[in-house]
């Protein structure tokens, strides 16, 4: 079983080629749909009274459960963005907090005890809080943003300490670490708690450090990338969906999961919002993983 | 054996890290010394009579044969640039073009039978020059520059007939083709001439596209990365000097290939020139491919 804590939002989105509006949206929205592929998972988020609740039935019906979705008074976290020809950075045009903004995520009794635990990009005091209603899971995951490590940084790192992995793009580690250098960036992450760390580079592909491994899981060589708000999530569900699925915390199975990560980001920015994630099968879903196999194998030696 | 044109010049470069003045270097030059780890080489280029020929010796030593530099009157091209933080792009000071201005490649006649054919980044219109003056090669190659796609596109074009593959970077495939998208850039280039094309994207690895085929080689997550001049030419060279040992022009050997490429490209940025290509051994060479095997490795399917 996978909990994961986050939030559900309405995106407004304009690529180049389109745009959406009042879709789902939220890195919990994306961690689920992508996650749900793989294994059931348990949803802990807040909406407002005009969120279109009946748009989650998809995710219900696929295995995500809605007990921990509070909804509260007022309006729901929207999220107004641009992306232009670089299709690499988000320019956001509007954010309105509304009952996010007071969210205090309750754990419903009946998930405590998921030994999968994904801490989607929320404040750190939040996360640590959702570590105290939990039951000694298997493996802890947090991801974060520019916006915590600046007014949040103590309790970010008081966070690292009780997180096995955290998740968090090239620019975010580097803000966090002070280090240019990813690979110097990740020790000084690795030094402060988690035992692996996850370092995304959005269309570049993304890293997984241990204290004595690399693995580099690259991304999919789309033709076309229609939207890519929600990869990351996307990817933080990919991955943690795998290893919940298959329990096992192996270097081999979490280089597996990396992979599974990518290919549920890859899926991701296909349609706007979760659309492409809720069309995909598991057999896609193995076909895409095939297909990451075929982009980077090599032999050394020369048979 | 095989055949390189392109530039001598001498590198002036300001790094965070530290600067080095008229030091070794040019397309040429920082081809030579990575092929020449693993197959003979044949340099042709010119140097002006300022140019300190004795420090081309180590290159000599290890088989690069200089019957092709041309030794004309006057003065060596110089290139002057800093690179800040973000050393994925330099930031040219000065560019003395000197001798290099009058360049007429003349293929000395021991070296017209060469199978392997590196045309380094220098004037389409020399490029093309030098195919005349070549005996049916196995494996023509070329690079180009914006410079060249921006005042020389039809001979490009033209080039791009002619030539079995083409290394790129990202920026100038895009400029090309005016195609954001690689993989769309990719098709269009190969719809033109190329069999295979490498989209060179710094430290973000490399792509080789076929017609039918995408393989990506990331680049090594070094712990510091000193001068990234000359990193897309050592590759180049590291590519080329494989197939040129081997003689095999199989997906898998070219796969393999690029990896040889993406190996001596990490170590042209560990120090300034070609000063690491120099002192690595073959066998650190092989270390490092199978340092990048481990880097990717993962298997689809458990066991």
């Amino acid at each position: 079983m996978l909990l994961v804590v986050g939030s559900v939002a309405l995106d407004s989105v304009e690529t180049p080629f389109g745009r959406a509006d009042n879709v789902l949206g939220g890195s919990g929205t994306f961690f689920s749909a992508a996650a749900s592929l793989l294994t059931p998972v348990q949803l802990v988020g807040v909406v407002g009274s005009d969120y279109p609740v009946d748009q989650l039935e998809p995710l219900a019906r696929r295995g995500v459960d809605l007990a921990g979705l509070e909804r509260a008074e007022g309006s729901s976290f929207r999220w107004r963005g641009r992306y232009r020809h670089d299709l690499n950075s988000a320019e956001t045009i509007e954010t309105h907090l509304g009952v996010f903004s007071h969210f205090s995520p309750k754990i419903p009794a009946q998930f405590k005890s998921a030994p999968f635990v994904f801490l989607a990009n929320i404040d750190p005091r939040l996360q640590l809080d959702v570590l105290q209603q939990v039951n000694k899971p298997k493996l802890v995951a947090c991801d974060t943003m520019n916006f915590w490590i600046e007014s949040r940084r103590s309790d970010l790192l008081e966070l690292l300490k009780h997180v096995d992995l955290i998740t968090l793009n090239d620019g975010e580690a580097r803000q966090l670490t002070e280090k240019f250098n990813l690979v110097q960036a990740a020790r000084w992450i690795l030094e402060r708690g988690p035992r692996h760390v996850i370092i995304k580079k959005g269309e570049h592909g993304a890293f997984m450090f241990t204290r004595d491994t690399i693995f580099f899981a690259p991304a999919y060589p789309l033709e076309s990338v229609f939207d890519p708000t929600g990869a990351g999530d996307s990817f933080a569900g990919g991955f943690m969906g795998y290893l919940a699925r298959t329990g096992d915390l192996s270097e081999r199975n979490m280089r597996r999961a990396m992979i599974y990560g990518a290919a549920l980001g890859s899926f991701a920015v296909e349609k706007f919002s979760v659309q492409r994630l809720l069309e995909v099968s598991p057999e896609d879903v193995k076909s895409r993983v095939m297909a990451f196999q075929q982009l980077v194998a090599f032999e050394a030696e020369n048979a």
